[in-house]
């Protein structure tokens, strides 16, 4: 890119933090307008006997954030293309589809705006998160990736689909009896048995699908098989056939054993073996970049060095000082401190300099990589703040080696355990009394533990000192989750009086019932604190909350096909499962079906609505429910969006997830048992 | 081990491969057995509305057998301690189980014998798959790495119970309603909503159960999280909820996401990182012990070489010769000829050795592992055999050539693709007249289609030679699919007569039903043989075969877990599920249970049907209907034996198979690309 000045300076401001935070906000502000824009997701519930309750905003106030938001970004892309030039337009293909997008967008726009609102596709909402890969570049590796592991996924996928085929075939030939059983004569000891077997009793209410509902046509056949692939109606499916012949389930068996079981397994091997690549060249490369700018600046700084010695001390030539390769420790430090980084990497830095080296030392690469590796160094390191004795009062000072000691935590953890123990037998034995009655043993219990909790709080923080309480989480946590506890408690008595002698019973009043269950709630989740206690969960936990950082460009590309596969899925599928108005027992009579189930509000009505049944299907199972009614409600085509859904959630999304879960967890694992062992060792 | 004469035969003998293989023998007999013992599996179906139909062998029989088997494995135990010496009792924890067993499994059966077969528990078919596990140190291995892992698996599974328990009581808190709606005088807005959006309309049939009935108590809230957790109530647990408002699904979500994405994909991971480990310090081992006795072979004939030279060759103390440390080529070849060997791999080696060195050539340690890794190398290098060429028919010539052209092999996987995309055009249009009528379409295509096979196969065979067309597997696939194909042909043309021209057209025959099924299964067989020539399926077909060979001690771990489970499920839960002679229409309207869905054919039964019945609750969709049919049939403490049956299949046992997948296929991959790269440098 350029590098004249004043390039250098909108570099500077492109790439400074505000900017990149108000551009993920602004992306963040244009996602979330799915929620309300025209079928909002405004309402208490997607379900389509309440359809009416929905809250509508009028037209143009989505409509002008989403201008603003639009043109924001376009702002962004011009900004982009001065900065990088107009040549980074061909070579930069994200860049590229991002002005498109943009363009499509406004063209949409405006002939929604003409439209007044009521225009039926409305293809920018599709395109959208283009918006988000574009901003994160994590996630566009993440893509490069999978782009190029496709082409052994679609090896792996076409082997399944022969698979499919073939067991489409075989299931074709080998279940369904002859039709016309009347017509046969030569009936053999097989045929015989069969006829006797299937008692005619299973007409009693017309529910059971015989196997030639399941093996008869072929699309049926191959879709019978493609819902078992993903286990949906594992039971099922099989029962006609191993009914009549138990053989009949080893073609079953066989079926799941090869396509769930291996196929789906060497799908995760393929993506995991790609990613595990990707994860090690990606650290790599980052930490290779880390580094040659780091040389740089080391070559920067000796050339300007030795610049100026050349000029300012010119007289003692003969010292060879200046012509050995390396940086005056002055300068650095100089350096240091105009640099723009945090105060306490400047001190930690300037502090190692100071220890390492004296006044106008040279150092050479090797010492300056050593002082800037201490910039990587993870920040817990700092200072634990020491407990401030109160060595004037002897009696205190016992109470807070008590409070302080190791097993006044425990004892808070079991005071925890036996709580929520307590509230579990309350809810198993007395389930309506304890919510909902003011005088029930629930609350007295959680009064005096709640009583408990506070003393136990404020003793922490008295003896240990606000610093050294604040210093950790989970103190932080604790204390919060106690404060609101005691507000709830207050708020109850205040309300309803103490729970051992209240006047008057209240019984069954709702807001009462809130209360109690939020405090329930909340004396549940001060529980978790137990799982830093135990070691075995607390290295499972540490690991997982680690992920969670680690999984951030995972959880955008999630979003991506989420957002962009719902609204599609509104496009195809809104309003097309209607409530009927006289619905008669024959349809609610035949079982597993759509309106048996009443999954009235799963259904693409809203972006919520529609998410959540992509959830669903995600999940698997059940997911032929969905199959069976968009292709009752519209035409069997729709199966090829749920297919496709299915396809690139399971085989391609969930498997990513795994491979991303195997790929972090090993490596934290293998680093916590390195790290335990050497610890160990120093011991 | 003892080493004296006697001791070495019998290790000789014991350790011989026909004395190996009738003990697997043995063993095999005796666990098929189960499918013959008192509620035999030899029936046409499980079904217990045809439970009569079942063979009964007379009592004595299975048991004499048994008997005798369990003789052979005594036998076997005294040879091994005679072998191995009393003290490895002690030491060797594993035949020390075994003895147990053989000890329990006599008592069980005389006790059985001496009330005639009678008798209610029966211990020794429960512990019966111990002799499996002795009889392979592969799955010894396994198990000790299982066993090693499981503090950590242990420590995830606390964590998943936690997440469960919370997640539990925050469901008992956060969903059911107030039961006493009416005593509530307070509502709000929230309640008053839910009042009016749930319709009565749902008491239609009573099928569909509400919240209360998913959260009410703690073992319902519990089991349904439970069964959510393996997805197979997904939708609809959360309909009661979600329907109510839509914010709930976010627990469904948050649950679902922490429990199955989190905590199982970190079950695989800690299953595979232990795995890892072990497959490469096994193969590591391995090779280590080949190294080891081939060093101390090569030590062996050292010394007898050095002695040989001092006994016979005094004369030539001077020449240095024999000094230096090594092997005769000359004792090497003698040695091999008089091995214990296959006849080729001796001629390999002596045919090196004669190649590299000379008569009396003296091997360094470094020649005599060169010679010995021949034995190493893959077998499949052997020679193709030559086509022998017709040259004194020009004419023959060009036909051999035309045949043995790679095209000839694509134009006959595209005709075998041509006539299955046939079979199914036919299948899908016209189902029952292709199959049920002697002149139908298909049969036609097939009669010509098979009339191509034979002459494409002859002409291979002519062509090629006996002895190269035999030379390739795929050959003889195709070429026994052509054979039988030829003869199923050939008897329907005798019975029926041909397709084209038969005077009386015969429908709806039987046997004409099934030879027509048949034929057309095998062409779809046939059809298979294209993987070998589309490269991406190949690679992963292969692969998978691969697998296969390495998967056979998961596959002895598979049978020992369900054959001692199903056995167990036998004894606690044969009979316990009978057919309702009086069934009302009550118990089968309600969907979804055991009765409506009528799986009376999974029941435990026999045999055969209690592994389907595992099997069913392995790939645990619907496992929630055994649950519930078997806690209804017996009591609820039957969840115990489910639940641990998940436990053990769905979170070790196939997590286990997800690692091995892993591991074999990332192995073998890499090592294909490894190759065809350095072929590719190679060209």
């Amino acid at each position: 890119h350029k590098v004249d000045m004043k390039s250098l300076k909108l570099y500077q401001f492109y790439h400074s933090k505000p900017f990149a935070w108000l551009r993920t906000g602004v992306i963040f502000i244009l996602h979330i307008l799915a929620f309300f824009e025209f079928p909002s997701s405004l309402s208490w519930t997607s379900d389509i006997r309440r359809q009416d309750e929905r809250i509508q905003l009028p037209c143009g106030v989505t409509e002008g954030i989403e201008l603003m938001c639009l043109l924001f970004l376009l702002l962004d892309v011009v900004l982009k293309t001065r900065i990088y030039g107009y040549k980074s337009l061909y070579l930069n293909k994200w860049l590229f589809v991002e002005i498109v997008v943009l363009c499509l967008s406004f063209i949409d726009w405006i002939v929604s705006m003409s439209v007044g609102c009521g225009e039926v596709v409305r293809i920018r909402r599709m395109i959208r998160p283009v918006f988000i890969i574009q901003n994160s570049s994590l996630m566009k590796k993440i893509l490069n990736s999978l782009r190029k592991t496709m082409s052994q996924i679609l090896g792996v996928l076409l082997l399944m689909a022969l698979h499919l085929y073939v067991f489409t075939l075989l299931g074709m030939l080998l279940f369904p009896k002859p039709k016309d059983n009347d017509t046969i004569h030569d009936i053999n000891n097989l045929g015989e048995l069969n006829d006797i077997l299937i008692p005619s009793n299973s007409s009693g209410n017309g529910t059971k699908p015989s196997e030639s509902t399941y093996f008869r046509t072929l699309t049926e056949s191959f879709m019978s098989l493609l819902v078992l692939l993903t286990t949906a109606n594992n039971p099922d499916v099989t029962l006609p056939a191993y009914t009549r012949n138990r053989l009949y389930a080893i073609f079953f068996i066989l079926f799941l054993t090869i396509g769930l079981y291996c196929f789906m397994n060497m799908l995760t091997a393929i993506i995991y073996n790609q990613f595990r690549d990707y994860f090690k060249n990606s650290m790599q490369s980052s930490l290779m970049r880390r580094r040659l700018g780091q040389r740089a600046a080391f070559e920067a700084l000796k050339y300007k060095s030795m610049q100026l010695n050349h000029s300012s001390s010119l007289q003692d030539k003969t010292s060879e000082d200046s012509q050995r390769e390396g940086v005056s420790s002055r300068d650095l430090k100089v350096v240091i401190s105009r640099a723009k980084i945090e105060e306490e990497i400047k001190v930690t830095l300037i502090d190692t300099i100071a220890r390492g080296f004296t006044q106008d030392q040279i150092m050479t690469w090797i010492n300056f990589l050593s002082v800037l590796k201490m910039t990587e160094m993870e920040k817990d390191h700092k200072e634990k703040p020491r407990i401030r004795w109160f060595t004037h009062h002897p009696r205190l000072v016992a109470l807070q080696k008590i409070v302080c000691h190791k097993g006044f935590s425990y004892f808070g953890n079991v005071m925890a355990l036996i709580n929520v123990i307590l509230i579990t037998i309350e809810l198993a034995t007395e389930y309506d009394k304890s919510l909902s009655s003011s005088k029930s043993a629930l609350r007295i219990i959680n009064f005096l533990f709640i009583l408990y909790y506070v003393v136990e709080q404020s003793l922490i923080v008295i003896c240990m000192g606000w610093r050294r309480y604040k210093y950790s989480w989970s103190n932080i946590y604790d204390g919060s989750i106690v404060l609101i506890l005691l507000l709830s408690e207050l708020v109850t008595v205040a309300l309803y009086g103490f729970p051992f002698f209240s006047q008057r019973e209240i019984h069954g009043n709702f807001t009462l019932w809130n209360i109690v269950r939020v405090i329930n709630i909340l004396i549940m989740f001060r529980l978790l604190r137990i799982i830093w206690h135990i070691q075995a969960m607390a290295i499972v936990a540490h690991t997982l909350l680690d992920l969670v950082k680690n999984l951030q460009s995972f959880g955008g590309i999630l979003i991506v096909i989420y957002y962009s596969y719902a609204m599609l899925g509104m496009e195809i599928f809104q309003n097309k499962i209607t409530y009927p108005t006289k619905l008669g027992n024959e349809s609610l009579a035949v079982c597993g079906t759509y309106e048996q189930l009443e999954y009235w509000a799963n259904n693409f009505d809203d972006f919520a609505a529609a998410v959540v049944v992509l959830w669903d299907v995600m999940v698997v199972n059940n997911w032929f429910v969905f199959l069976d009614a968009y292709a009752k409600y519209t035409t069997k085509w729709s199966y090829v969006y749920f297919i496709i859904w299915w396809l690139m959630s399971v085989v391609i999304v969930l498997n990513l997830f795994t491979a991303l879960i195997l790929e972090n967890f090993i490596m934290k694992w293998d680093k916590f048992y390195d790290h335990s062992r050497s610890e160990g060792r120093r011991r």
